[in-house]
Formats: structure tokens, C-alpha cells, sequence
């Protein structure tokens, strides 16, 4: 009836709840062990070599994420050979997932436009984003969270992961990965090659 | 019978060398991948990014190397920071599989190994290696190829196979990714950090 039909379109009838509640728990899990994986190491590479794994591995397992099949999650960092040019770029970090491109202007694409508006961009349909880089054609679905320096003004990277089907994230995946990307920053030297 | 036994044992019977045959294929191809992959950039962190994806992947998709059960492929590099020490450290690079350690002290494991004799090592039964390094128990055999530099001289880094079998790699492994490392070395600047 229209109850049901209301309820649901506000996100909150009972098996949303249920999947919503499941997936904030899934991330709070994922900050700890984030904590404890980059507790070591200052390393940015190491550091975001492991938390992609840890990310791309978690996802796999825990069956609140499954059916969002994530296929790709990796950084790009902004390219240190290029700030003194006119143009900015990001080239790519540490991933887990196929083979991807090496680099992203500022301002295009989901990750370019992330980096632009230092702002996470979560996009449900990839193909309808202007100006989408199909780095992998399986890729239907973007988060893109960025990277930013503790006191929020300037870029350092982006944090992206991909899923193959529509709607693979929501507001929830947005402040999990947007929380586990600050506990990242907090961890890590960002000294670039 | 005997003929069978010591012919096997050799390494020489028909379906040995059909598989051997077909992996050198396999590398052939990795190698003319590799070179098309890492053709357009010379980011050490991009690069190896990328070509710890490419080969984890083509493992996982040729069938001949499914029973080989790949679970890791990934990079350590001298860590600069600790050069001027009295102990020189690996640390981890880009990869594919399961969260790892950051840390290697060279002469230490089999990466640690390799990196102090700048020479592949080889290793059927990780358990039985003297100072193994455990960072995931699935892995049961490993195959660790040194990065160096142009000349020869210097390490760089290594790259890390692991298996999940034992008896994972043998020698046609060890070329074909030496091959693969020198084109890696070729293709990229190794400005650290």
C-alpha cells in the first residue's frame, strides 16, 4: 500500500534498516583494523598499498558487501613532477583489481573531480558522468573520497573503488571510507617520490 | 617402471614438457604485456602498481598456471630512509593479495635473502627456509627476484611470488620473471620517497 511504497522510497523500511545498520558496522570494523594494519608504518606506500588490501579484502568477504561485487580499490596521488606546470594531474598509487590508468587530470573524470572540489563524489551509473574514464569497462558504479591534509586544505590524493553493478554505494559507503581515509592521513608520512 | 621414474625425475617427460613449453609461452606474453603497460610512464609506485596487477591477474586467468594457486605478487624496495643505518630494510611496495608486512630486514626471510645476494631465490617449502617470514600462512612456496639497476649493481627492490602449492615455481618461473624485473627497471625511475 502506500505506506510501504512511502517508507520505502525514504530508505526506511525494515530490510534497509537491517542492510544499512549491517554496512555502518561493517565500517566501523574497518577503521579498527585499518588503526591496527597502518599502526607500524609511516610509509605512504606501504600504507596505502596495505589499505587497499585490507579494503578489497573485506569487501570480498563480508557478506553485507558481496553483492556489491567491488572490483577495483586503489589511490591516485597528486603528481609531485607536475604542481609547478599549469596543469594538475594525479598518477596512480597502490591498488588491488586489474590493470588501471596512470594518470588523471585535475577536474576530469570521477577521480579528477574529486581531486578538483576536494570533495568525495559518489556517482550510481558511471557511463552517465561526463566525461568518465573508463580505465576498466566492468566499472558501473564510482566512490571517489579524497585525501586530504589534517587540517582539510590541501590535496594529497584520492581514495577510489569501483563496483560492476549500478548503485554499488551509497551515503553510508561515503562517510565509512571518508572516516577510514582521515584514520590514513593521520597515519602516514605523505613525503612523495 | 624405471625408464618412467627417472625420466619423470628429470623433468622430461611429454607432459612436463608441454607444460614448460606453455608457461614459457605465458611469459613471452607477460613480457610483451609488460612492455605495453608500463610503456607510458615512468612513476616507480605507478609502475609497479601496475605490473604486480598484471602478472597476479594473467596467473589467475591462464590455465596454465591455475594449480599453481597464486595468492601474492608484489614488490619490497630498499627503504632510503634507512640506508644510512646499520641496517638496510626493505619496505613494501604495491601488490596484490592479502594485507602484508611492511618491514624486511635484508638477510632476513626470503625476500631478505634475495635482496642481500641480489639474486633470485627459489624456495619449494617456505616452512622449511631458515627465518621465513610468515606474513600470510596460506603462501607455501615463493619465488623472489631481485630489481636492480641497470649495471647490476645496485638493488632496488625484489619481487615477491607466493603459492599457495608447494613446489609453486621452478626455473622457467625464475627466467621469465627476471625477464619481466629488467623491463620493470627499464621502463621506470626509481626516485624514492
Amino acid at each position: 500500500g502506500l505506506t510501504t511504497k512511502l517508507s520505502h522510497s525514504a530508505g526506511i523500511n525494515n530490510d534497509d534498516n537491517e542492510e544499512g545498520f549491517a554496512r555502518s558496522l561493517f565500517y566501523q570494523e574497518l577503521a579498527t583494523e585499518a588503526i591496527s594494519v597502518l599502526g607500524g608504518q609511516r610509509n605512504w606506500v606501504s600504507n596505502t598499498a596495505n589499505l587497499a588490501s585490507l579494503i578489497y579484502n573485506k569487501y570480498k568477504d563480508e557478506s553485507s558487501f558481496k553483492t556489491r561485487s567491488v572490483n577495483w580499490v586503489g589511490f591516485y596521488t597528486v603528481d609531485q613532477s607536475a604542481v609547478s606546470s599549469d596543469q594538475n594531474k594525479l598518477v596512480l598509487g597502490p591498488f588491488q583489481g586489474k590493470v588501471a590508468c596512470t594518470e588523471i587530470v585535475v577536474g576530469k573524470g570521477v577521480c579528477g573531480k574529486s581531486a578538483e572540489q576536494k570533495a568525495s563524489v559518489l556517482v550510481d551509473d558511471v557511463h552517465k558522468f561526463p566525461g568518465h574514464i573508463a580505465c576498466d569497462p566492468a566499472s558501473k558504479s564510482e566512490l571517489v573520497v579524497p585525501l586530504l591534509d589534517p587540517k582539510g586544505e590541501h590535496l594529497l590524493g584520492v581514495l577510489d573503488i569501483d563496483s560492476t553493478v549500478h548503485n554499488g554505494f551509497d551515503e553510508i559507503d561515503r562517510i565509512g571510507l571518508e572516516f577510514v581515509a582521515k584514520i590514513l592521513v593521520d597515519s602516514t608520512d605523505w613525503a612523495q617520490p
